[in-house]
């Protein structure tokens, strides 16, 4: 029983990181298209978004299969509820990928638009924390996991740069101001996404000390 | 042991009721504080979050010791998996009213503003929602929970016709462009708390219909 049950973890886990790696496609994607103004890309996004609401689906179904029929204790308990709430997020990120590629789909429908934002710096911190993030869940890596935690300070502050930027840069050209606000709102979901990062990584700390670092209630760490 | 476990659950039900009565008073708390553009209303809504988020924690630490002592299956484990999520998105709701709170912030320092948009209808139906969604849960209500899914659509719509309106204004209004992106978010973060409190009936729905219906993947039903 005990051997079976660890066998049906392996599997969660695999299942998980599969969905993890699909995610991470649709983040690396929708960052194309802002860079590119691909129309087909982001409707691509938008199009297969359904395969990982499926996956989530399935992963949180095989995770209730397990609990009901072998009724995990301790550790094996705390890792199925982080994967139910991983999965959440990592669902939600793709959401945020959606939204970014419809935010694309608007940008590139115009042909006058001249103000272009860089959301480079910004795109690669988001990415590289969803993958590191991955990373401290395959590993179990809470040194790793703390780092994720500390870097969406920095997305913070670059939303709230390329906020003021953006802002001034509507005041400044008012025949675009449709156009500016997609911008506006692309930073906003990019933020988003490096909070998922972060909520998966304190799931991962959470994993391992067993303590529910969420909400900054135990910021000491 | 089984009517041990009965009390548990009782006891988690009455908590996470408890925890959605002090996030609609949250939600009511914003929507007033947008009408009387009442920085101080807004600071309190900010400063007392951490109740919200506190709860969340109990609600969620209380699930996973029934789980873990009490080895709870069928309709008793569905009823506490059900609970962790509707636990979550309560507190993201609560996060939405601080975000709201926030922009009320940014609006009452503002003496020059002069652009007015009526939130009226949409928050109504917004805390309408939430309300009706929680009354779902209460009574186990699967019509209750049919109906609030249909709503959203209607928040959508509204959102939309929002964001077209305070668009235009923006055009037309140069001088208070930073002002206007605050509205623009404030029907963002309404749309946002529409969103939660349809997947809390659709996990009302879950919990009684034990199908999945998220993602529209019943939506035949």
């Amino acid at each position: 029983m005990a051997k079976h049950l660890q066998r049906e973890l392996e599997k969660i886990k695999k299942l998980i990181l599969t969905l993890g790696a699909l995610v991470e496609e649709r983040v690396h994607m929708a960052i194309k298209a802002i860079e590119t103004r691909d129309a087909d890309q982001a409707e691509q996004i938008i199009k297969l978004d359904y395969e990982i609401d499926e996956m989530e689906v399935e992963v949180e179904e095989e995770c209730l299969k397990i609990l009901a029929l072998h009724q995990p204790v301790a550790v094996d308990l705390r890792f199925l509820t982080s994967v139910i709430k991983i999965n959440n997020d990592l669902e939600r990120i793709g959401d945020e990928a959606v939204n970014i590629a419809e935010r694309v789909k608007f940008l590139a429908a115009s042909n006058h638009f001249e103000f272009r934002f860089d959301f480079t710096e910004m795109a690669e911190k988001v990415e590289n924390m969803l993958k590191r993030s991955l990373d401290s869940l395959v590993n179990l890596d809470v040194d790793l996991a703390l780092k994720i935690c500390l870097l969406d300070d920095e997305v913070d502050d670059l939303h709230n740069e390329s906020y003021g930027t953006i802002e001034a840069a509507i005041k400044q050209h008012t025949d675009q101001v449709g156009h500016l606000i997609n911008l506006l709102f692309i930073s906003r979901h990019f933020e988003r996404i490096a909070d998922h990062a972060t909520n998966i990584s304190e799931e991962v700390i959470y994993l391992i000390e067993g303590e529910i670092v969420r909400h900054g209630i135990s910021k000491e760490m």
